[in-house]
């Protein structure tokens, strides 16, 4: 079988660098160019040392990817940086599978309120699939514009899209605690994410204010058809990577623990990237890994239903959905140079 | 002015190696005996290496505290052996600050239940004063047991008592969601505290069923009169010291964010241990020493209450909080011996 | 082509979990069995819960592996234990890649001084192989008993053995000073490795007397002919995984900084899993994988060979490593099922 | 007795405001003014929140000290930006104690060799006392301008002096493996320090070529008279605070253990600062204090002498060894203000 060619765009990131490892060992996939506009010409390990002898990249500029014929193009560049791609390159040379918030949501508006920027590229928030395959699997597959998820709303979806679309609990007062690790902000020094600041420390940061709150509350509202609201509050935590995201939520008629425990047992069956766990999971047991382990559970006392989630920021939460997304629209099976077992101790 | 003797039965934990460092600096006091079982004999800094050339203790057992006449022991023992020792020595040679759960409620039933364990001295449970000198200054004065605060508790308490005291909030369906440094969990080896399992990760733990659920309710039904029900949900963070409790909770009338910040600041105002921060606190700004950090605002797309709250588990939510009581106990100035600056970065 | 089978006995441990983790991917390799005497008949997910859904095993007794014919089964067991399981089994059934020190000098005199404890099959010493690679591939060819060699040993002797080899140092007075995650003291609890005991920490231990001393010794004369002598100085490093080895010796004949460069490209050129870097390396750079990156440089002033290097203890330092040896044993292409992308950020 | 008035130039960073720390609360001090040129004019917990509601200082700029009249000025600025200073105000209105590099050599030649920076104020640099107490107590009593150590070198220098004044080892060819916290590195974000890249992370750096070399070789000489020669190599820790050095050298006559051992105790007995340890120590054993630990043995089989020694590097590698400077140069009692116990764990 042919493999399959894709092309990468911003190399100098974290999702960049996991996207190149993961694509390069896709068995399916050869990886056509990746492009760096400050390393252009130069290798990829002078960037990213771990890949020294084991891929052979030589990093190109933007402007040269008309010299390829790329199937798919994964956009891993900042938020406002994407749109002003689509609408220089469109989608017909090629389809797009977008890593930034540019088109997570279908209409300007929220995007222009929360991220506090003019969209250039709107006519395209229409045509863009929400790339959770567990929710959207059918759209994905026909997508030429895949809006990959954020780390975040990853992990915060995927336990409460059972709960809410089952009519087990109210979809208002969500109350949502995420815990990120350092990778998520990003691979660029800040004064906040300096060594010193965070080692051994913890803090909650952006209360009430987090993008990340209309994507969650959007993308349930779009897969469930109940309006939600939740309050979403991410703290930093002192590793660096791993989201553990702990939602409360009170029940909509009388629930038990097993009833919470078998929903999420049969929902998620099926899935490759999802385990459903009996006990409190940990971020070490999906490290490196494109798994999302969920925990649910009742409690009786106060009547609120709890989930426990996890996932690595850069897999699940990015580049390994991506992968996933890929395959979708590439028709191989879904979890084709995924397999990944997590890095445990 | 004379000095005051004190005794500390338990010197290998880790809070019997803080009530050492703070005591031994304390201007108004002399240690008059440290006990260990396991080492009496011995140098303290046999245990405590970083003691050496500090100061000169030679550990005895706790059968030979009858030589010495302290003014108060402070108790740094496991929950339920403490109220062996209460059984044995009662209240008349000397007055007791126990740093153990056995006598923080009123009643032996609730202990029981959460604790898992027949009480051997209810009796003295009554005559036990919450050591929270924020909010029961004036019963501590005149203690001769002194039930110290768990350090969940103490984190959750101080944010959440005036939210319901003055009316703001529900006292019912509050969520706490906590996370702790490790030192938490004691001085004892144990898998789930080795290094390579703790390392980089973060868990959830005790969901629906912590000792210190009972706790918080009690202290702020006792405190406000309200009857209160709390969720509370604990996690382990992958750090030495320190707790960041978030707080999530429903107004009883209309609030806006001026009122719940001006709340904290007109009610800690004089407190010199509570710090109100108009940002969220972190641990580091905390850390070693005797401060709570309290940050609070409110949402008003979702209407609820939030507080982010720090502590230095091993000070505030334990030896620095017992010594805070003892200055109490003995009329010193609240902060003697206390004042020391948080070990930032 | 029929795929080989491999038993592993000792499952509790990072070294059988690890050997589980790349084992279960290789892709000729059917794993027949996995021993646990504390969780036989357990799943392994119940003490390696990352591996649920990925892996379905069932753990068995070291009694039960008669009823199994696997062609090699690797030992992940404590010193000690490993000499009487080949006392008992012998190496007609199956051959044996033994990841523990029991077999790893000629004779049991060395042994016993430094691990003292008396050798208890002392005639599968002589017959054993030293399972480096890069050093004895061809013995470990036809070898019966592979003992797989120590973490310290590995990252110590692959950047040591080209230059006493090649004549370019004195094999005496050489200076090893090496840092290591705490996954190399192994996965039960102890004080010393209690998290709150070794986060924020380092230290020297096992001064002039640790167990590695020998072994690196003694294979470097073996493999250049010339008697060596190093002084050895672990440190343990706030971290799971991973070693960092730097070495200082002194050159026998006028050399430079290129010289000692070239020979270490030259040496290494065709391995797999030998990276020279031409800066110091860093230990992100190889987790999770097979490498060893290596950095050699000469200091005029002073006139040292100084070289850096770096290794996953877990993986080149003991399970993949033991992987390695096997592909050689079974005629495999060495580097078949361990080609794992360092896990870098 | 009247308090000596003090000046900090310099807040911004690390060392400034552990300089605030120590010097906020030492008995004898007062703290006059502190100086910041990006946040003059604004509170100094808007930089430094762990000081909130414990410090009450008002920034100024550098250009304002015109109005105060401090005894000694302490110099938290960056290598470079002090010789300036010096420049301008030179040492008539007050004494000086220099926390960059700018004074620590005698003359301009090593420093602009090794710094690689002309000297504007090489005038000062006969005059000023290498601030190490342990070494020059009777010359830093009478200085005007004081050059604090460099942190490594405090740490490597502690541990040498000794042996080579006691003529115990050969003062050329002594190796020198430092392990250094991140905070030595500065305040500044950079890639390097970026937390995702140092977390887990462990790496050499500035092989042969590391401005402290220079430092130490030309103090151990000045002190011990003889020429002597390192070779030192600093590694990056994952952690906030701390340097822990193995020094490796060989002896110039016969020793052993004992003897060894002994001259650490008799040398360093009374001294305030310096402990010598029966063990390795660690780190969390000098955590937040100004302790000296060091632990020397002798290796028979190699015949080296190996010495391990701990500092935080922020304290007696350079805030507190500045204030305990400044105690000896105000007739003071040398531990005055700095007798804090270590914060383990």
């Amino acid at each position: 079988m042919p493999k399959h060619n894709v092309g990468i765009v911003g190399a100098t990131g974290y999702t960049g660098s996991e996207l190149v490892r993961l694509l390069s060992q896709h068995p399916d996939i050869t990886i056509d160019f990746v492009t760096s506009e400050s390393y252009a010409g130069e290798k990829i390990q002078t960037i990213h040392p771990h890949l020294l002898d084991i891929v052979n990249i030589d990093l190109i500029s933007v402007k040269e990817i008309g010299n390829y014929s790329p199937d798919v193009v994964f956009l891993a560049l900042p938020h406002g940086v994407s749109m002003s791609f689509l609408k220089e390159h469109g989608l017909e040379k090629f389809a797009i599978i977008d890593l930034s918030g540019d088109f997570r949501f279908s209409s300007r508006g929220i995007y222009e309120e929360w991220y506090n920027k003019n969209h250039v590229a709107p006519d395209y928030m229409e045509q863009s699939v929400y790339g959770l395959p567990e929710l959207f699997r059918h759209s994905i597959r026909n997508a030429r514009l895949v809006a990959n998820p954020g780390c975040y709303p990853t992990s915060a979806i995927l336990p409460l899209a059972p709960l809410i679309k089952h009519n087990l609990i109210h979809p208002s007062s969500i109350v949502i605690d995420a815990k990120s690790g350092v990778t998520g902000a990003g691979a660029k020094p800040k004064q906040g994410l300096h060594f010193p600041d965070v080692f051994g420390n913890f803090s909650a940061y952006s209360l009430v204010r987090h993008r990340h709150t209309p994507e969650i509350e959007n993308i349930l509202q779009k897969f469930t058809g109940y309006s939600t609201e939740v309050l979403f509050t991410p703290h930093l935590l002192p590793i660096d990577r791993g989201i553990l995201t702990t939602t409360y939520s009170t029940p909509k008629k009388t629930v038990n623990k097993d009833l919470v425990e078998e929903l999420f047992h049969s929902v998620y069956e099926k899935e490759h990237f999802v385990r459903v766990f009996d006990q409190p999971p940990s971020l070490k047991n999906i490290r490196g890994s494109n798994y999302c382990d969920i925990y649910a559970t009742y409690d009786e006392r106060t009547n609120k239903v709890i989930t426990v989630s996890t996932i690595d920021n850069l897999v699940k939460g990015a580049a390994g959905q991506a992968v996933q997304n890929m395959n979708i629209m590439f028709g191989l099976i879904e979890s084709t140079g995924l397999k990944h077992i997590p890095l445990n101790p």
